[in-house]
């Protein structure tokens, strides 16, 4: 089993079908009386969350509790890091009073490598700037294939600001490892223009390459190494997501052939940089009404990270259909996260 | 056993009986060197407070953790509510997180009757808004009831605020159906001037409907259906408080005859309103100092639901007197708080 | 076995010893399986931080979990603090719902010794104001023993902003009682200029005598008692820091003897403070550089509280050599705890 879960990449087909099979057996466990397992019992895992998220932090919470851990909540807000303290010191902090797990939540593409590099732990990536969240891309392949019954050539349109998406770069990197294939949709501003650059593991920071700004957003001189990513080992990658990913700046025509269509939250507080139409002319152009629900297929589900801007990307009746599968999504992240914990901390499944 | 706590309507006479009997077994744990019990182990209630109240919060998550039960504290503030999520969303999050009991505490008047609506778990109010905060009048009763020997027949005047005070409405619906006569003193510009209709759990939303904008303070347009409550099926109520509530504008006379004196937290934020006197002038005529305390029969104790304003509403002597049940309101707290989790999760008596 | 830690001067020798090789035995556990010990199962530990610190506070966290007591966290922000409400009656609510122990951090000097006026549990002081840090004080004493084999006769050069520092004043009594020999080393209007005074547990306030206005920060009118505390029984003291406590002005002339260096934080809010020199000019004089420490002994250790200003009182090479043990202390923090929390809260060892 790998010990951290940085990046979807950290994940090949085989771990991720182990950890989506882990997460199976807990959802078993909602069934029942008394929800928790012994496994994690004397364990602590940490909450280290730089930016505010409530609902990854109480999923979390919620995995690690089911699992018997003792959780810690650091929210770096009104901490030593206010006084200037840097990553590096608090990782030691946290290493030296025996955190298991370190879920890392930071603003900072690459901040759960670094933190990797310096505690005993696992860490555990829970969104890193306009990098990754690669729980969330495991909730997400479990929604679908317990939805759809398999993952393997499922055709998955991502939709809306995938530039700037951790939800879509670690879902296009995991699900082209099982056998996806993701069309993105949005408008060309909003797309990478280079995709295999842009996804490919050995350049995981590749969004940030095309908006160089963008890399380090809330960390000054954090930095990412070339090489950060552990599966970089300098062969050709195996993984080339450019060969099966596809990109549509027209939403209605790609509907009627999809599965699965994942609209992304956009982000309102984006709503006035120059590459984003207006909200209107966004929402007329890449949001999912009634009306182009009904051009998928009759099987095809609907997914949203939440949380929803309804009216937005998503219109209420969408949402609220049988279509939709966010509240499953939600009570998915629970499982998948306790299963990740579960395997990372070396429980045997 | 009702499934939900929105209000003291919820609750008839055997069932707030249940309850506070419930509550003494429970008081007795805190005696043993052990003081938990297993009942709800596995089981998860969450806080969700969208209004700070450190003491309340903590007195729910004591008695969680005394039963066993996993507890998420969910602060609305800097969560995605500050991003604009709905109530109705939050809720299908919680939901489908497996929450167990959410405990609500929430600026709107009718938030708990909302929340019911969406999620399987059992809704217990911790206050909202000006409406009721049930809890804290099942640790007022369970007081009187262990200070006094009995409720019915019991002479109990709440002092101050009743206009907007949660707290008096709810202490008002549950008093009276467990017996207790209830005088409101109070300046005539703070105690409701139709108390029937303020009151009786088929208005629930009475004082709202004479201050029309007070209704909902916190979320617009959250709303208070006409018929929130379920306790509503429209036979005609057994339950008439205005047969049994009497209103006062004299503190002094009605105090030689009571058995109980509550006093109301003076909200100085509302000290501005124009229907409040100056803080003088109201501390002068509505606060209780020692001459005043000597006026109460001998037996008769003082109660306050802190934190208190000393020398405001209450004279810092009253407060440390032999006759305030200030501390043992808040040890009682703990005690009411465990039985209604252990009833309303389905533990057995 | 005392009852209460409010300050290093409530330890004598013997129960100092005791709650270090308790810690050691606390530090064992960390290399078992589960970590846990079931000793406090059923107790309650509140954490009352009217400070932000959270490094201290998932301190005391962790260790209160590992010996499987109930930890909740009460922040004064947003509490009812904000709304007027007393140290008094927060106590009082504390102590109500049954606290077993309240862990306390407050800017007022002597808030814990108010506090432990006013409820039944053990507290335990996690810093208050510019007066102690008695657990700090403690983990330093165990990392001194376990890397140094004994504190008798030990040489420790404590160097910075004596003049403000809790660490340092805690850190002086508790050594000189376990029979070390301290050297303060810091600018001139940085040091106490009365040492017996500023030391003495009978004038636990000194350094706010030598500084009027520095006393009470944080609370108008808390005060302290001139004999708050307990050890002030009239009688001469036997323990006399004044005797046993060394001042120098020049670190480069101390190194060579020192077995142990321990380098302050400078909190940088107090550089604009007249009594402090520029910060280049403090770095300079009194930061620890490479060159600095290659004059201590080959034995001696580096040690800080933490969290550091790298470059600014401790240069990261430093920090990071291995005759640091920053790491350690932090390691050493929550076993240090452990053995505060059982053995105050009637464990035995």
């Amino acid at each position: 089993m790998i010990k951290h879960l940085r990046s979807a990449a950290d994940l090949d087909a085989a771990t991720a079908t182990l950890i989506l099979d882990t997460a199976a057996e807990m959802a078993a466990l909602a069934g029942r009386e008394v929800k928790k397992l012994p496994t994690l019992r004397g364990r602590t895992v940490v909450n280290l969350f730089y930016e505010d998220s409530t609902r990854t932090r109480i999923s979390f919470e919620a995995a690690a509790k089911r699992l018997s851990a003792d959780v810690i909540n650091f929210s770096a807000k009104g901490s030593s890091v206010s006084k200037g303290e840097s990553l590096k010191d608090t990782a030691l902090t946290l290493q030296a009073m025996g955190a298991d797990a370190v879920v890392i939540r930071h603003s900072a593409s690459g901040a759960p490598h670094r933190l990797a590099s310096w505690v005993d732990g696992s860490v555990i990536n829970a969104g890193d700037g306009t990098h990754e969240h690669p729980t969330q891309a495991l909730l997400d392949a479990y929604t679908m294939r317990s939805r759809l019954g398999r993952l393997d050539g499922l055709k998955v349109a991502i939709v809306g600001d995938v530039l700037h998406s951790r939800v879509a770069r670690s879902n296009v990197l995991l699900l082209t490892t099982l056998g996806a294939e993701i069309t993105l949709v949005g408008p060309p501003t909003l797309i990478p223009v280079d995709i295999a650059a842009a996804l490919s593991p050995t350049e995981l920071a590749g969004s940030a390459s095309l908006r160089g700004d963008r890399l380090v957003t809330g960390e000054k001189a954090l930095g990412l190494p070339a090489s950060a990513n552990p599966a970089d080992d300098g062969k050709p990658s195996a993984f080339s997501p450019a060969a099966i990913t596809k990109v549509s700046y027209d939403l209605d025509s790609v509907l009627p052939v999809m599965d699965v269509v994942m609209m992304l939250r956009v982000q309102t507080e984006r709503m006035q940089d120059s590459y984003f139409p207006s909200a209107r002319e966004y929402s007329r152009r890449y949001g999912l009404d009634v009306a182009r629900m009904r051009k998928l297929p009759e099987h095809a589900i609907v997914m949203h990270p939440g949380p929803m801007n309804r009216g937005m990307e998503i219109a209420p009746e969408v949402a609220d259909s049988s279509r939709s599968t966010i509240v499953e999504q939600v009570a998915n992240g629970v499982s998948a996260r306790m299963a990740v914990l579960y395997l990372l901390l070396g429980g045997k499944a």
